[in-house]
């Protein structure tokens, strides 16, 4: 009997893909066969560490790593076809608000930022400044930074003064608005605690900059790409978001108010997914956008602003991952059918690779979410599991394993990634005419688990008492997983939030839409005008 | 008999559009009716004043702005959006040899940018520095510079050292090669004469980075990417373009070899719109780039960078556009044909603006280029005319004009805006029918049209009274448009590249591929391997 053959016996363990679980440790010596419990790809696995775990998944699937350069991060080739993909799909839902797309400098001069006494407060605290233009070497021959620039310029943590300036030109009359204006861009925000995806010091995102000539208009604006950004998250990331407003202690330094989606991750904390401003007048005021008005009053405009970053990825990953790595939505997946031929001899192997090419083809003619399927063969010359596990860490959502049975039996076996990877055999016309549907049911699923976990860790909570023992871990010494969203009456007084923020670490996280329903405040007893949602986030 | 009308029984001018030709003045006064002759909507001319005409079709067309910081542009939707079809276009192309997109860190520490010595000395010169990373408010309250970093950042000119240190850790073994990467980024360069599109402090672009097994293979891939830029230059940009290596004065600052395609301008000047470069070990070796071959030892990888700009927009620019404004080759255009309601009368404004709609979703129906044709119709308040115009000077390959009597004939009124925009009506039936053969044939005449002109404009010359006498102005108070691309043998001595420079401002552009007739070099009469082109240059 083969050694896999015992092994697989003994322990009941497939043994395609043994030799990448990380945790498996396998020692033949002195006779002795010794094997770990453990049978996650990813170790440590959720329950045991989460922040560990967000990392071993972002390095397993080969996302992104840490460089060099302090909170920067780089996006490897995998990470940045789930953001192009994002940013294709996010791209055409602006353009089909009526949104164009513009370009605008990386660099804002110092009095530009300083124009929003808020705005500037917000972000002086942690951005790059860029003082001087060139490198000279000094008279030890070392090259110092040399042509100080006259005023120091700051790298774009956010655009509104630059673009403001610019727009000033732009807008003369109400015929020139609305106007409304998106960039994909780099910006840069000094983190001090930098986390792959959730915060690092550089990342990207796109940046929606509009005026319009009422208050109304720009209020309906800033609802409208709340509901864009909304919708993106439910049906492409397969994330239920909660929609609302910000307190004004947690709103964008700057704006009149900030909308925001808030989801929650399986740690059950909140992760601030997209925001949508509305700026008022206090920008256009600050860089003079004025227009005349149809009877010939100047007035100034009103603006918005609303953004999304790769911190999207982060609440991907977050939202669906396992202990065997990452999942992907598969209308995010950069591949969404990992073909995989299984070539154990040399006589069969051409054979296997041409039926798997042949299968390639064929399903890149399908379409599924109104694009073609996108497959890859992989064909490295790998050992069949460390491959299939290679796919299972990246989260395809589908795999399909060709070997020389399949072909004399015409059948193929297909792991369904949101399934955590089983695998069963199918006829290869059966899944020929279902990988459409199966590519849906996946996507449906994936959304339809994390509602349902959103929703169990969600809970109405009227008494402080209860309140703090659901944000308080049970075992004090072990920060396990805990709390979820509480949906609380409170009076709006901000005494209760700071309260909040220093006894449990916990924000208000949103005043979600359409919540309404009078109660009493349970810190202060008096009257609340609807519940909002409290958690801890990232 | 309206004013109008008098006008143009008088003048035999088209009224529709009169009003927004710049240099047409119209004075009525005192019962005198004055006009300039002048008929172009963009002033000065090409003849008048090349650089101040290049200025005022970008700024006719809406494509980009000067911004008040210095030399950055902001690049307006138009701009943008002939960008975007630049990036998808290339990005297929990359994506078809086998390349994928990653992204790096924006920053580069000194210390990296200083391990390649040719390298750091190109660029130094001209590079944006980090030194800070906050501001705070000093004893009188103003903000300044805090925080300062241990070592300097760079803003990344090209990212050669910062990639380099990546891929020394992602390449182990042959197996890990070629590794094939692509980035879409802003690089920034602090150019002291900048020029929309074509040198500026901060723009965008692709830079490719490939690492492979041997020198051969990375000397092929150099080639490779220098024959999709042209491929792309030819066939996308319309723009003929010169494939050929630089001499050793002209290299990328750390190349072994640096190949590139030029074009020339309408002023006769060369654009180098593209460089691929064969780096051999330099950058392995700066950045630790090793891998174990296939034999077991350890080995240096050699690396290739290649990479273009949104400079090509300004080549695009200079290549096909009139006196008019910008000519759009339909490949690139954001919008291929603007179909423009003309609707003197409230009574039939609905019935026209139906069939200008009904037009739209029909052609949008059709494909051109294997893409969806892309339509807009232009249904904004403002005078017909004025409203031609302004596509006109956009570049917009056809406009299509409808009216109230082309509704009851059946017909449209089409303008080609490679012809001059010469207008003529066509039955609606045939207009919809032969769209696609429209859009080709505009593509195709625009790039005969440009190689003529380069053709036109190349000479093989065999003295050196002839040389000179090429590149001078006949009139030399008047720096009118003359010369082109010279071909001449050279024996390859520096000497009498510098002499061409000092004497002329003229440089050698490429050596030609396949250029190998040996000859005799008009400066030293000793023996030439072949000719080269040499060419002012942007």
């Amino acid at each position: 009997m083969a050694f896999e053959q015992i092994l697989s016996k003994t322990f009941g363990i497939q043994i395609r893909g043994l030799e990448s679980r990380n945790s498996q440790i396998l020692t033949l010596g002195y006779g002795i066969l010794k094997m770990a419990k453990q049978k996650n790809a990813i170790s440590p696995t959720r329950e045991q560490d989460y922040p560990e775990w967000y990392q071993q998944v972002v390095r397993a699937a080969d996302l992104a790593e840490n460089t060099p350069v302090r909170g920067c991060m780089v996006i490897k080739p995998w990470g940045y076809g789930i953001w192009e993909n994002i940013r294709d799909a996010l791209d055409k839902m602006f353009k089909e608000t009526g949104h164009k797309n513009a370009y605008f400098p990386l660099f804002i001069p110092k009095s530009f930022l300083q124009r929003e006494a808020e705005h500037v407060d917000g972000f002086a605290k942690e951005c790059a400044v860029v003082t001087h233009s060139r490198l000279e070497a000094d008279k030890d021959g070392i090259l110092q930074p040399a042509g100080e620039l006259d005023e120091p310029l700051i790298v774009r943590p956010t655009s509104e003064t630059i673009i403001g300036e610019l727009f000033a030109r732009w807008v003369q009359s109400y015929r020139d608005l609305p106007l409304l204006i998106n960039q994909w861009a780099n910006v840069v925000r000094w983190e001090m605690r930098p986390r792959l995806f959730l915060r690092t010091a550089e990342f990207l995102w796109q940046e929606g900059h509009t005026v319009h000539a009422s208050a109304e208009e720009a209020i309906e604006e800033t609802r409208q790409m709340l509901h864009v950004y909304a919708d993106f998250a439910e049906n492409w990331l397969a994330m239920p978001v909660l929609r609302g407003e910000k307190t004004e202690a947690e709103r964008f330094p700057g704006a009149e108010s900030t909308l925001c989606i808030e989801a929650m991750m399986q740690d059950r904390k909140a992760l601030q997914a997209g925001t949508s401003h509305f700026l008022g007048q206090n920008f256009s005021k600050a860089c003079g956008i004025k227009f005349q008005g149809v009877e010939g009053k100047e007035e100034f405009g009103w603006t918005t602003s609303w953004g999304v970053s790769t911190r999207l990825i982060g609440g991907m990953i977050m939202t669906h991952s396992d202990d065997d790595g990452l999942v992907v939505p598969p209308r995010l997946a950069p591949t969404q059918v990992a073909i995989l031929p299984v070539t154990p001899k040399e006589n069969t192997r051409a054979q296997v690779l041409e039926a798997c090419e042949r299968l390639s083809t064929e399903l890149k003619g399908q379409s599924v979410f109104d694009s073609p399927v996108r497959v890859e063969v992989d064909d490295r010359d790998l050992r069949g599991g460390e491959k299939y596990w290679q796919w299972v860490k990246k989260g395809v959502p589908l795999t399909v394993e060709i070997g020389p049975r399949d072909l004399e039996n015409g059948t193929v076996f297909v792991g369904r990634r949101d399934l955590g990877g089983k695998r069963e055999g199918m006829q290869g016309d059966e899944f020929f005419a279902s990988v459409g549907n199966l590519l849906s049911a996946i996507q449906k699923n994936l959304f339809d688990q994390a509602a349902a976990f959103q929703k169990e860790h969600t809970k109405d909570i009227d008494s402080k008492e209860e309140l703090y023992e659901f944000f308080t871990p049970k075992n004090s010494s072990k920060p396990e997983i805990h709390g979820g969203f509480a949906r609380i009456h409170w009076d709006r007084q901000v005494q209760w939030e700071e309260q909040l923020k220093n006894d449990l670490k916990v924000t208000v996280r949103c005043i979600p839409e359409g919540e309404s329903e009078p109660g009493t405040c349970l810190f202060s007893g008096d009257s609340s005008p609807g519940r909002v949602v409290v958690a801890k986030s990232y």
